[in-house]
């Protein structure tokens, strides 16, 4: 069994963090060769603070540019501290653009990715003729005015478990792409429109390529049956382009019992 | 009499700018010898498109590290450019953290400092444990717990003409410190507590002051009756510290017939 899916060795425990990050800086969670991952920096951090490398496992392999407000990270280890104390000494180590905000004792086969049972993610939208100076790297610019009667009800067409095979960009790896999602909803904040999607997983991109068909949807270039079109032809052609990944934001991560995020962004 | 004072020149049109910027990266709005100023690098660009130097006068001089929604800036020009295409013209050559909104054309003795009647600004505070890595540079963090009722309380003191001698930093020009607010209101979103207030003027780090009392008070430091108490005292003394420049934003500048921000932060 690789590290990555073994429980943790006798004698050490294994801890859950939770974390929020300004994904602009970085190219992405997974640690690569080509540039600084959320999850090196971290490793960076946890090893200067236990003197001894020790591995995390991200909930989400979130890609480069991508948020996060309540992404959940695991890391065995024989330290004594106590898991609630994780935040400052994680926090004292990390630049300001990440910031671990708990601390917990799982079960040893507890894990991060694969105990999920739900995630939320949310998608920014600033439709207004000019882009956001302030939230530029937090949402997508569309200064065409949007028809947010047809997103919505778009949007109503998406909860329940469906075949998303068409939501999912090249290079997945799903076993199988039928997911169930349980809510899509659509909320105004001044001049950005907020995607909020909720399901128990999600293929490579699919909340991009949601957001993606909805930008259509609202500039009248596709109809609001786009989605259930492609759960009819399971064609990726049946949907919109993958929006920009700096308006996705990872806004929770939910477990039996908590979620990591239970406020929605 | 000054440049800055002066109306339009014959044959020279005034126009009117409406603009957003993170202030973040810059040393505040107007030109200065240390660092480099939001006013510069518009005055850069301008005289690019324009080729002659044109001087821009902002309605407010913020401070370093505070962020614009509805700022505005007049200059006077004799090119031919229909006002209402100044923010393509400025926007092809500004970088991406400002944006300018609008443009239209205004008499030759408007002022955007002098002919503004009002302005509303929005104070941020990230009410949580941990600082916000996505909204870092646009929040001041106070991890206790603050008391939303007591600054409330405080809030509604506030309305009225006073005289504001108190609520004024080390630095501040102004002739007279009597001052109208005509509202400022606390509104909670997620973790975040937005301060907004409205006011004919104001003076020097006045809102920082009043954001700077209102977490003092928030924290028990301070009884809800210390606005009232300055406005007897007119003592600096009797308030908090001056908040964070970083959570500060100028969210609208109001003119006799319209507003640079409709819709509140």
């Amino acid at each position: 069994m690789s590290a990555e899916f073994a429980p943790a060795a006798p004698g050490k425990r294994r801890v859950l963090i939770t974390l929020t990050y300004d994904g602009t800086a970085y190219a992405g969670w997974q640690r690569q060769k080509n540039g600084l991952a959320v999850q090196e920096v971290l490793e960076k951090a946890l090893q200067k603070a236990l003197g001894a490398r020790t591995p995390i496992t991200g909930a989400s392999r979130t890609d480069a540019g991508v948020h996060a407000l309540g992404q959940a990270a695991h890391f065995d280890t024989d330290a004594q501290i106590p898991p609630d104390k994780y935040p400052f000494v994680f926090n004292a180590l990390l630049p300001s653009d990440i910031r671990v905000l708990t601390g917990r004792a799982v079960p040893p086969d507890f894990h991060a990715r694969f105990s999920a049972i739900g995630k939320r993610y949310a998608y920014r939208v600033h439709n207004a003729p000019t882009a956001s100076a302030l939230l530029r790297n937090m949402s997508a610019h569309v200064p065409q005015r949007l028809d947010i009667q047809a997103m919505r009800a778009a949007c109503e067409t998406l909860p329940g478990t469906h075949d998303f095979a068409a939501f999912q960009a090249a290079g997945g790896t799903a076993k199988t792409t039928v997911r169930t999602l349980s809510a899509a909803t659509l909320c105004l904040s001044g001049q950005d429109v907020l995607l909020r999607v909720e399901g128990d997983a999600f293929l490579y991109n699919m909340v991009r390529i949601i957001a993606g068909t909805l930008i259509d949807i609202g500039k009248g270039k596709r109809g609001a049956d786009a989605f259930e079109a492609a759960f009819r032809t399971l064609s990726r052609l049946s949907l919109g382009a993958t929006a920009p990944a700096r308006g996705l934001l990872l806004d929770a991560v939910h477990y039996p019992g908590f979620s990591t995020n239970a406020a929605p962004f």
